[in-house]
């Protein structure tokens, strides 16, 4: 038996078993690196002097995207959170709406909701994908919502909820077969927040996949960065065709005429933040392998410590494990902050999961279900140090 | 007397003209160029790692921009597009209002104050500047709108006129001090789409540092680019406060916590775009100084062309001349196609002047009043190529 596991805090024993696998350098929680193309497409992009919203770069980190997840269509965005408007615009969200999302969430997911003047409706998520709670969800929409004309109505506000967002916490995909025969029961259209999960399969398929639409991000913190950036999936050319429309400026073609159709967002992404995008791309598998052995590596070294368990993929899936992720015992709670002191304080960066999306003052009076496993899970877990150089650094 | 002047048609006049000043090469309307430290500094991003909305490119963009135009704060941000939506909303505007702005913009001015909630209401342009013509604008004003507890109510739709937004067409200065005088008379935010504008002054003082805030872009078309990009430039340390608040995820500081106060927008300029930014602006004088040349050359080929005339920056005012213009005659408006197709086809790029606002599906039923100016000014107009790099190509 480890002597740690009798003597020492569980603080001291986790900061103990990350340094067995990162060392004994400081660490942040996801660092990008640039070790392939990078320089050189940026370069190349550079010497075009197409650096903006026209150029290769964009259309081939587009098509890279789409032989990579799978997906038919793929439109290439400012980030995350505007892939996210648009595609929740798409999918009919509009003024006056409500969209469901777990509580448990990065604040992107509802303020994209509220970009279509549409009201976040809270959902609670389940301890073992950390994703949407499809049981629970069924029975709370069977006791609150009706049918009317083909649309799921909130009997207590009276509004139509028109859109479920599911989103993959941390790279882990959520129940999608569970939420999809919700969806589909309660005709509500279907929009993955795939931020988290590029390179996450779910049963073989690429989050962000099973939906109308489903979005990636390309932040800085991400499993690959193109400074920022995100983009939105779509089987269907033409969500695709609309999708590119809106996040242009909606001009229509003509060798000199400025004429626009709609309103337009002006979201594109920049050909140099693509051309960025198509090195990371490249790299992508071989970062995911470093993701998966560093995961493998905190698994050993987590397996003597008490308290704690680290975050599995979920059974039939393939987590990116884009953050690795500790989930305290529900007796250790209590201990959580002073667990992320302690290893930030030792230089080993950690964080908590985000505050509750209902705890927040801007979305506190909205419509909400019983939230008690966000609520549990939120208390529970902490995030480690997860970018892919760190298996390389420790080898 | 020019033999061309006699025997030649307008297009083939134009184009000769044109073709002395620039050389027989195909021209683009506006290019950039990166002949500093660009490729340096996009180096230098990359091996920091910091590529997104956090490094030190960003901070010294920012500051490099309120040295350049003498704003006190300014908040780098992913187009001018979304500077324009955060300026309107910290200026007030808000779901129901109206908001002035000419009819002769791009659509990205209308296209903002629609992300608010809020409609646009379309006034006429000068032909001495392009821009809004407070004169014309007074009247209107005079007679459409009265004073509701210290607001500006329009009489026939019964919505508040919230504020002005004058855009400084091609670069060119508007009748900034008329305009402020009728902001202030009829209690009205302003707010300066400078989009087109980074570089010129009126009176001495740069565009966009008039009203209470002012806008950027840095689109690749503009006079420098950082890909894609924009700027919120304010004097008023509250307003940038809340705009760099509003333009990331609205965070508050915390060394872990992710609690968020109030809707934020994700609009951040990623550190990589601001990188280019810091070299472009380094060269903006010098390209400024190519670009004043260019219109000189323009002015002396155009000399003995009848039936046009070169726009020329209105007095006490130094403009950036972004996009060189021609003005055609009254008479020679019916030439305008003929004249765009000539170029064009020749390989000298040239364009009109946007579709007026209001004749856009999207914005035909919005208010506004009498066009006739912006009318007969989008018949006249055409652009003609641009880039600095021209001087140096033809030299």
């Amino acid at each position: 038996m480890n002597v740690l596991s009798i003597q020492a805090t569980l603080s001291e024993q986790v900061i103990a078993a990350i340094r067995t696998v990162i060392g004994s350098d400081q660490a942040v929680l996801h660092q990008p690196s640039f070790n392939g193309n990078e320089w050189h497409y940026l370069k190349e992009c550079l010497d075009s002097t197409f650096v903006s919203s026209v150029g290769k770069f964009v259309d081939r980190f587009e098509t890279d995207l789409a032989t990579f997840t799978g997906a038919k269509y793929t439109v290439a965005v400012v980030n995350g959170t505007s892939a996210l408007h648009i595609a929740l615009k798409l999918a009919g969200v509009q003024a006056g709406d409500e969209v469901l999302i777990p509580a448990l969430t990065f604040v992107a997911t509802a303020n994209a909701v509220t970009y279509c003047g549409a009201t976040p409706h809270f959902v609670d998520s389940e301890e073992r994908t950390l994703g949407v709670d499809p049981i629970k969800l069924r029975d709370y929409l069977k006791n609150h919502t009706e049918q009317r004309g083909g649309q799921c109505v909130n009997r207590e506000t009276g509004r139509i909820i028109r859109a479920i967002v599911p989103m993959h916490t941390f790279g882990h995909p959520a129940d999608l077969d569970g939420i999809m025969v919700v969806a589909h029961d309660f005709n509500l259209a279907l929009v993955e927040d795939a931020a988290e999960s590029l390179g996450s399969c779910y049963h073989g398929q690429h989050t962000g996949t099973f939906g109308l639409m489903g979005t990636l991000s390309f932040n800085g913190n991400k499993t690959i960065t193109t400074g920022g950036g995100g983009a939105i999936l779509t089987n269907d050319s033409e969500l695709a065709r609309h999708a590119k429309h809106l996040t242009t400026t909606a001009k229509l073609p003509h060798a000199w005429e400025y004429r626009h159709n709609e309103i337009g967002y002006n979201y594109r992404m920049p050909n140099i933040n693509a051309a960025l995008g198509c090195a990371q791309l490249e790299r992508l598998p071989a970062m995911l392998a470093a993701k998966r052995e560093l995961f493998q590596r905190y698994r050993a070294s987590f397996n003597d410590v008490e308290g704690v368990q680290l975050m599995v993929e979920p059974a039939k899936c393939q987590s990116n494990y884009w953050l690795q992720t500790l989930i305290l015992d529900p007796e250790q709670a209590d201990n959580r902050d002073n667990l992320l002191k302690a290893t930030n304080y030792a230089g080993i960066m950690t964080r908590p999961a985000w505050v509750l999306m209902h705890e927040l003052t801007q979305f506190s009076d909205c419509p909400r279900m019983d939230l008690s496993t966000a609520h549990s899970l939120v208390q529970r877990l902490i995030n480690i140090p997860s970018s892919s150089s760190l298996v390389t650094r420790a080898s």
